[in-house]
């Protein structure tokens, strides 16, 4: 339009620095982070963006670029807070490993992201040193190690002295050394579409894939995330996410949005959630539907009133949460927001937003609603898509598609994986891979199954998060898995893994369970008890192993038993 | 990064039209505007996109292209909530005209923005009507004009038939008609900077200025004002701003954003708000200080509790509240948040965030640190800067310098007018021409006065501002406004315009009454009474008017009776 430009005075690029910059002036006193024993003192919003500007300082002393990658490998320490924007503010991309990795795998994931440092938390310092020595051995150049030795709050033993020594710098003196005495000047991404983070997926399949995020994307969801959480200014967030899973749902930047508290925890157990709720006054929190189970199976002895009159709100994702959890949860005062993300849409897409009509409606029906995965949120648009056609599939509770993403808060791609990065948004939207239907009437997404999951038998679609809903509702069912095992007439046929409770379990009778709540078909055919299922590093059944020993359990032939399918889809 | 990509997968345009196109399908069976007198049935947000889509319909059959202008003249009816999204949905720029402009002024503006389309409120139908006739008489083209008849809540007479003849076409008939059967493919913005709206100024000084909003600064300061806001999902929003006013704070697409509820006002009244908040449970609203006035000076029949335990949050703006004001909002259960901007920051730019530790001071203390503006919200960065250095004041709660904004929520720039356009952006930041000090300790900004209007007295600043703080103190003045008066000694000396109250009031006694109050140098040497002061469309005085009259007053020679100044100045 005549008049209109584009300059300094009216643009900037979008990213979360602002966020820090901003909480360091409008709430300078006020803690940005604490630890939830109390057991060191807390660091303001000015102080945490002084020791930031220092150790951006520091990473450009050792030699990191604009671009360069910059490991973490820790558990929720204050050290995570601060590295989401020392990182960033040194123009690098933050790579936050999950902290259960293995070394070997640590390794392989040093190497694939060619990170320049990484950050060690004391805690993992074993796990740490092996792996650099596998990057060593292999002949790769292994990134410069900083050790995180702060804050071990008793939960932890310290390192060796002897294991320490290999590492060369150590972080509260980088913090204290800074690169200086001049101010840092911080490198403020020249374009929005810069990288500010790199998230490798827990890999349910094959090799993990760097998921890269901008500074555009993360600024987004960090403000679709505060306002799905209907998050006011100055939140206390207790940390039960992961920080290294999507950033912890982007709420490493976004508690900075708010001028928020960062609770930090770095064993998440019932007593310790229910002790720092009463202890900071915790508003908000999140994590998978465990975190939920933890809260609701607390000992008596463990739990703490919570505070007078609020509610504490808990995000939930990874699954949908079982309804006598979440019946409890209402119970003890916590209000549960259900939400579904994956890595490649910076955590939390979509949400089951809540409507006060509901609110009038059975315990169980509630349940089933809260189940559903919902609507996007702001930032993207989610839609359930015949994947060959790309037509969205019709609003009637049984036609299945695959769940697709587009939008700013969709990834900017897998790291060094252009054939990935072309299929995963090939048609102009990215594919999920999760099946699942719309609701009639309001639209909200419900997932079926994992679309590699899903069994195809006799030409129906069976879901596997169905057959191990029966599984589950199974008493002396622990832990349960369904695959799909070849059939010579079927093609295949449900399998189900599962571990027992105590008492033990018998696979006859655990069949003949679910005959009694699932259309024949869908009942496994086979069920086999195991002591433990494969997992990975984030406690995801590998439904591939699991396919691998059914395949080598040989075809079944079950004509004869299975009836005629006719009129009994649930799908 | 390698394998990060640009695609329709992971970018679009930021837009406020996504916030109706979620909560249409997130909230469709809610009420997306009602009417404050609940005389007309509540529009759903299913409904309010599918009449938007006939009307951005509509306005393509009537020929409107992308980046044309259409405006509205009209009050806060329903209609203006739907045309902030079904213009941008044509691909046009909103221009919602000052509803108190005369015939005279809203042609200049009809001319100026080249309007291709004005809807007009049946209230305002005599001034549009002349407006177009002026128009068409100085040889420009007229803009199509649609009535908007819906909805005379008893408060407006309905138009007589005879001026209606004379407009073409009709709003509801638009709305019915649409663009035929096939749905409407909105025109969604190829450039999130494209404009969305065009915004003119009061004009305190001189002819107004068009200023122009991009489709992203309008996403984004939406944003920042529910978050400065702390509103929560679906919020009850009472429509005491006007929406002209920066598309009422930016508002107008907020509440879409959070699935809200509009409450539509037409005439502001203590008694009007008193019942909406009562009859709709409104969460949120807004207003200057005035509309402030209004509520805690209600008469007792007029006043309605507010709904239990929930407090009306108030965001202010335009002027600090004045202390007994804001207690006796506090009192009656409102929650008064001060916010600071411009048209040309999208409205709401700075706010003085509320820290909990100050909610034990005394009331005054209080008062004193609200009618503060604070600091920058998410979006720009608010400094204050000596403007011929560019260097940044001292928080010394003393030096004065210009307010000055820069950041993604800044105008793209002034309609037509590069130079003003570049006058305004020169070093990199929006100049608002407003002065003021930072606060020692939290930096907050406190304004002092309009650039323009400060008076320079032998080398002294006077801020007109706290002058008229001590005029409004006596109990006998209904209005002031002070100016500088040609000095032979002191260049300036202030001069004060007064309104009085019903008894009277003494110059003299003025005088006096204020020099017991302010430094003698800062009391008015003149004090004139007037009948009412010169204003213009949105209530602003307008104090170049009055410069000239003190100007035509000719020069004091005042030397005799001036103090000696060292050592008393305030500023």
């Amino acid at each position: 339009m005549e008049g209109a430009v584009l300059c300094a005075a009216n643009h900037a690029p979008l990213t979360p620095i602002s966020f820090l910059e901003r909480s360091a002036l409008v709430y300078p006193d006020r803690p940005a982070v604490v630890t939830a024993a109390g057991d060191a003192p807390p660091r303001t919003w000015r102080d945490t963006r002084a020791r930031c500007l220092r150790l951006a300082a520091a990473l450009a002393g050792l030699g990191v670029q604009r671009r360069d990658v910059v490991a973490v490998f820790a558990q929720n320490i204050p050290a995570m807070c601060e590295l989401h924007f020392a990182v960033p503010m040194a123009g690098a991309v933050i790579c936050a490993l999950n902290s259960r990795l293995d070394a070997a795998m640590a390794a392989v994931l040093l190497r694939h992201s060619e990170a320049r440092v990484v950050f060690v938390d004391a805690a993992l310092l074993g796990v740490a040193q092996e792996a650099l020595r596998l990057v060593s051995a292999a002949g790769a150049r292994a990134p410069v190690a900083v050790l995180i030795a702060e804050l071990l709050d008793g939960s932890v033993s310290a390192p060796s002295s002897s294991g320490a020594s290999t590492i060369e710098h150590e972080y509260e003196a980088l913090v204290s050394r800074g690169g200086g005495s001049a101010e840092f000047a911080v490198r403020w991404p020249a374009d929005e579409n810069e990288p500010i983070a790199l998230n490798y997926t827990s890999g349910t399949t094959s090799r993990p894939k760097g998921v890269v995020y901008s500074h555009r994307g993360a600024y987004l969801n960090s403000l679709a995330a505060v306002l799905l959480n209907d998050m006011p200014s100055m939140p206390v967030y207790l940390w039960t996410v992961p920080m290294f899973h999507c950033n912890g749902w982007c709420m490493a930047w976004g508690v900075a949005a708010q001028g928020g508290t960062s609770v930090c925890l770095r064993r998440v157990t019932g007593a310790a959630i229910f002790d720092a709720v009463s202890r900071h006054g915790v508003t908000h929190m999140g994590g998978a539907p465990t975190v939920l189970s933890m809260i609701v199976n607390a000992a008596p002895e463990d739990r703490r009133p919570l505070p007078a009159g609020k509610k504490v709100s808990v995000m939930t994702g990874g699954a949908p949460p079982p309804p006598t959890v979440l019946f409890r949860m209402e119970e003890l005062g916590f209000l549960v927001i259900h939400s579904y993300g994956l890595t490649e849409t910076y955590g939390p897409g979509t949400v089951c937003a809540w409507k006060p009509e509901w609110d009038a409606l059975p315990a169980d029906e509630r349940a089933t609603i809260k189940a559903r995965q919902g609507l996007h949120h702001l930032g993207l648009e989610v839609d359930v898509k015949d994947p060959a056609t790309m037509r969205s599939v019709p609003a009637d509770g049984k036609t299945m598609g695959e769940v697709m993403f587009r939008g700013n808060t969709v990834m900017s791609g897998y790291y060094k994986d252009a054939p990935a990065t072309a299929e995963a948004f090939a048609g102009g939207w990215f594919r999920s891979g999760d099946l699942a239907v719309r609701n009639p009437g309001d639209g909200y997404v419900k997932i079926r199954d994992r679309s590699k999951d899903i069994i195809i038998s006799g030409g129906e679609n069976i879901s596997t998060i169905e057959v191990e809903a029966a599984l589950f509702a199974h008493p002396a069912v622990a832990e349960a898995a369904v695959v799909g095992r070849p059939d010579e007439h079927w093609g295949e046929t449900p399998c189900a893994f599962v571990v027992a409770r105590k008492q033990g379990v018998n696979a006859e009778e655990v069949i003949a369970f679910c005959r009694g709540r699932l259309p024949r078909y869908m009942a496994p055919r086979t069920v086999v008890v195991v002591e433990e299922l494969p997992k990975t590093a984030t406690g995801k059944v590998q439904k591939f192993a699991l396919r691998e020993k059914a395949r080598a359990m040989g075809s079944l032939s079950s004509m004869a038993s299975r009836p005629p399918h006719a009129g009994n889809s649930k799908l």
